[in-house]
């Protein structure tokens, strides 16, 4: 028989005391918001309902015990979105947090190969 | 608002070729197939129907490439299960894994601890 490669994948989310805090979706909502000043248009972007949308970002204030979203009212565009600085400390984090996981999940993955190697 | 403490939560999974192998589960089936030499025994122990722990050790075998667990006929208890050679390699590559996993993370949460103390 054929001996696929073994590896390891791996997914990780933030956490915010014991719950789930954002993961890749969330993340990518939040830096949509920035860029459009908008949840509806950040939600439109992604292919989520504005309603899927607010909920998360509702459920990300909660669960951080802080504003990341800051809606606003009025100006000539009737009102938006945008980040708070906590909400960009938290991108900037989860980016930082990815790049670290993916060097380390390529360390364990070279480890594995190595292993294989030497191994039965 | 109260600020709950950030950290990272990960999941990790062996896969073969390009295709999940082996999570936590599967390797907890393994390694009460090798305790004892059932996998009717071993579906019990965890809940399993016996359909779902053959349908799991059948895709095992096939995505590894190798017999993982070997059927025996006959003998006084009729017949049975047994971990090959590459059965006990694959459990043993996963716990390891799991270690150093387990490493990784807990140094990703120390410095995310770091940042946050250093940050806005």
């Amino acid at each position: 028989m054929a001996k696929p490669r073994l590896a390891v994948q791996s997914r990780f989310w933030l956490t915010a005391g014991k719950v789930s805090l954002a993961g890749r979706g969330r993340i990518e909502l939040l830096e949509r918001i920035d860029e459009t000043g908008s949840i509806r248009q950040a939600a439109l972007a992604m292919g989520m309902s504005y309603k899927a949308a607010w909920d998360a970002v509702d459920a990300m204030n909660r669960r951080a015990g802080a504003v990341l979203v800051e809606r606003k009212t009025g100006g000539s565009r009737g009102g938006g979105a945008t980040l708070s600085s906590r909400g960009h400390a938290l991108v900037e984090l989860y980016r930082t947090v990815e790049t670290d996981h993916q060097r380390l999940m390529d360390q364990l993955n070279q480890k594995i190969e190595t292993l294989l190697k030497n191994g039965p």
